[in-house]
């Protein structure tokens, strides 16, 4: 039996698992949230305890890592974390390799996600795919020769910061209408509440998503949004249409450029209902030329997508 | 000695050349403008006389083939040409294998060019890059990993169908603001053109503009409107702006998704004046994520890229 061993460095979670090589279950597996206030020192200790609780008394033979912002996966180091201080420049792999002495492959989570479809999920049997996930941010994966593409500096992906509508509103990268300004959970709260807050808007809707936060507009989430859209509250169903226009201009324009067989969406996309899917879909195939085929489909690995992918990561390393 | 022919079927001219394997000049080369009212038949009646020409009594080891229309890499079958008539699914490599008896290479113009930047001009040592080629059309060819890439479907490449303005002007595809639609120049003297014939508009400049073409707007081309923004004149810089900007888009939005060392550009905008490439090149760095590198750069091999390609091709088919 080889066993590996699986982290995830979520931004708010963090979870460790084994496996043997060739299983599909998990051997062990621990996960815990990030206390508030946590910096890279508690998270790693925190880790620390879940590795040596899924590990016991044994050695893995490999380690694959997957982390919730920007990494140098040629080296393995973190260059830093949106959600949890002190993370700039940790080397994370050398840490773990020193401590365990076996190989370990560190990634961003979007590429570990991508690499975990592949191997497991939505993508297995395809050969060039691109993995997005839509939750708070929008990122994305490559698999293309069915090996992972992480571009010259590691940072191909990005999807989220495409620009697709030059007259839309700031993001906070500071251009104007990129993907995740338009299609990102928050940002859709955020371009509801506006609406909402606006006096003088006199147009239809809201009043379902007035009522899921009892008008206490700064509890709007994503999530809310594509309830009170599926409820048939209009406003709601205006801010997620124009969140699925900008991800279908994405995937169309991506489509043209690189034409992959599969785009899989995984995060909180995931609910946000049959409207959202068929006008990603719509949106995707008229920006698309009519020669270029692809499909979108749902990821499949859920909430376990990152360690998944870890294990596909480590077992990558391995070969 | 081991011979390469090389042939680039343009939309306009056909052109074949022999090259020892090794050697960076060409033995033998001819070309021909492809007679008005051709059609497959005819250009590939020229192409055998220009064989036939440059071969003598030599026979080739491989031959590659550039085609100035879409193509089905993987078998070599040329789907259609825009320019030329009877270019539907035409067998090309299996035509031309038969007859020679050697392996034969197929890809279209945009591809063959980035191979041949790749190994013989501003690609010399890149592992990635992306080269477009801006002219009566505007599209791409991948190199990535040291390789071509080409897509699932062989259609990777197309940035002149990303949409870069949704609120743009209707581009032949049916879709709005694509980068060709604004950056092609024919479709820079449309909108230079329609602009001068709108009796209502009371803008400045085209002065230049109407007295390089002698008021004949029909004569306009995208060298005239570089040219005359050269020269100064308001609207023409405004068109040739729009394009640069255009074009800058589409690269910084590339650069996000797959983030290659160096963007190749090539074709008629070649001669587009520094203050083109300055925006176009501005443009792109904004955006593009901060932490996302790349180099925009001319193309090197000019109105031979073509064949340097073709060689490049069959020295691939070759390995």
């Amino acid at each position: 039996m080889t066993l590996i061993l699986a982290l995830d460095f979520g931004g708010t979670k963090l979870a460790a698992a084994t496996v043997n090589i060739g299983s599909r279950k998990w051997l062990r597996y621990e996960r815990r949230f990030s206390p508030v206030g946590a910096d890279a020192s508690t998270d790693l200790e925190i880790m620390r305890s879940l590795i040596y609780s899924v590990l016991q008394d044994t050695k893995p033979a490999a380690i694959g890592v997957s982390f919730g912002g920007p990494v140098d996966a040629s080296t393995g180091t973190v260059r830093l974390s949106h959600h949890v201080a002190g993370w700039e420049n940790i080397p994370l792999k050398a840490l773990l390799e020193d401590e365990f002495g076996v190989s370990v492959g560190v990634d961003n989570d979007a590429n570990v996600a991508a690499l975990g479809e592949h191997r497991f999920g939505a993508g297995q049997g395809y050969d060039s795919l691109f993995y997005i996930t839509v939750s708070t941010g929008v990122g994305g994966g490559w698999i293309l020769n069915g090996q992972p593409w992480r571009g010259s500096g590691g940072m191909a992906g990005e999807i989220g910061h495409i620009v697709v509508d030059p007259a839309g509103p700031v993001c906070l990268c500071g251009k104007r209408g990129c993907v995740e300004r338009l299609a990102s959970g928050p940002y859709m709260a955020q371009n509801v509440r506006e609406i909402l807050e606006n006096e003088l808007s006199r147009r239809r809707g809201g009043e379902v998503l007035r009522s899921l936060v009892g008008d206490n507009l700064t509890l709007l989430t994503g999530q809310l949004v594509s309830e009170a859209a599926a409820a048939g509250d209009d406003l709601a169903k205006e801010v997620l249409h124009k969140a699925a226009w900008a991800l279908g201009v994405g995937i169309g324009n991506v489509a043209n450029l690189i034409n992959p067989q599969r785009f899989v969406l995984g995060g909180g996309v995931m609910k946000a209902g049959e409207d959202f899917w068929r006008v990603v879909r719509q949106v995707a195939r008229e920006t698309a030329l009519p020669e270029v085929d692809f499909e979108v489909v749902p990821a499949v690995l859920g909430d376990d997508a990152p360690l998944w992918g870890a294990l596909a990561l480590a077992e990558t390393g391995m070969a």
